[in-house]
């Protein structure tokens, strides 16, 4: 996120899909060896922020991610042009990954252990289906912000870590928009910074 | 600034300047010694959070408000319930604050040090006056979100020090609100945590 609070930028295409400005909200992550791996290439940097990332990757079992996040598209498949995703033949997730949409496909499995399945009962229908293929594993609710709110206010979020990026956007797609539960708390459960970015975790705690 | 950016809650009052939610903002604040002395009470707690309040006020020179925060209100001071503002007889600044205010009023010596001038030619002047008054100090712009924005866009402000609270308010004042100055970059300068409160310090750059 933005310090404005955006996960992307304004007037998204094809070729740039975060928006203008909006990769740079990811320059943190794209330099460290935990990244490159995931994505299939060597080098890179191992630090704090390194260690972070590569926390995460131990701890997911399964992703749980929006169509806009999926392919930046909406409608039918058929009419998406980017209908295969963002992410070629291995993509980085390499676990089990539940797309939201409202438009039924059958699943697709990648190289590296990535599998697709799209999902159009709901939310709720997603994260059971993620739970049970993660097994011991964390849930990963990767994006966008609209799915994000969606989970958030249904109570079904147990923590946020959220990577605030030295920038500001001025405009896009916010994490945050609207109501929340009121029953709803957070506790600050950990801070870890760089030069490059700021990791924020939050227990979400309800009344 | 709560997680999701907001400065107040929704739906402010004379009994709730801060509007619904909106005084837990600052609840980090209002338990230390340092906020407590600068507001004429003793005890308090001395940590990590208060170190930052008192280099705070050991480091300001002269403030800038915006009238909202002043006093809640708009229009004609004739007509402003809270015309004399929200601190009583001995506010807790002790520096020269400058209120932007679309209406004239003749300033105002408070006791311990605070005096406030109301500023009615704009931001620019606002800020050099307070310059002049602050001397070898810093100038703090103490808020709301509008005259933030305001300054934020007009290439002002050297550094941002932003207090997120582990909160989520779902509505109200934003600290940011669209668009910024492309060519403004920011540095993460230093982040100071506590399960209370996170303390975001950024340099503020321009091309």
């Amino acid at each position: 996120m933005s310090l404005d609070g955006y996960v992307a930028g304004p007037n998204p295409t094809l070729e740039q899909p975060l928006g203008e400005g909006g990769e740079q909200l990811h320059e943190w992550a794209v330099v460290l060896e935990s990244w490159r791996r995931s994505h299939g290439l060597s080098g890179g940097e191992r630090n704090a922020d390194a260690e972070v990332m590569q926390e995460s990757v131990d701890t997911t079992g399964a992703v749980v991610m929006g169509r806009r996040m999926f392919s930046g598209g909406a409608g039918a498949w058929e009419e998406d042009q980017n209908a295969d995703g963002w992410w070629g033949d291995e993509p980085p997730f390499r676990v089990p990954v539940f797309v939201l949409t409202h438009h039924a496909r059958e699943p697709e499995a990648k190289q590296g252990g990535t599998t697709f399945t799209f999902v159009t009962d709901g939310i709720d229908s997603a994260l059971e289906q993620a739970r049970a293929a993660a097994g011991d594993k964390d849930v990963l609710l990767a994006g966008g912000g609209s799915v994000a709110q969606q989970y958030l206010r249904a109570g079904l979020l147990d923590e946020l870590q959220i990577h605030v990026a030295p920038m500001l956007l001025g405009g896009g797609v916010r994490l945050f928009e609207g109501r929340v539960d009121p029953g709803l708390s957070l506790e600050s459960t950990r801070v870890i910074a760089s030069p490059s970015v700021t990791h924020l975790r939050y227990a979400v705690n309800r009344a």
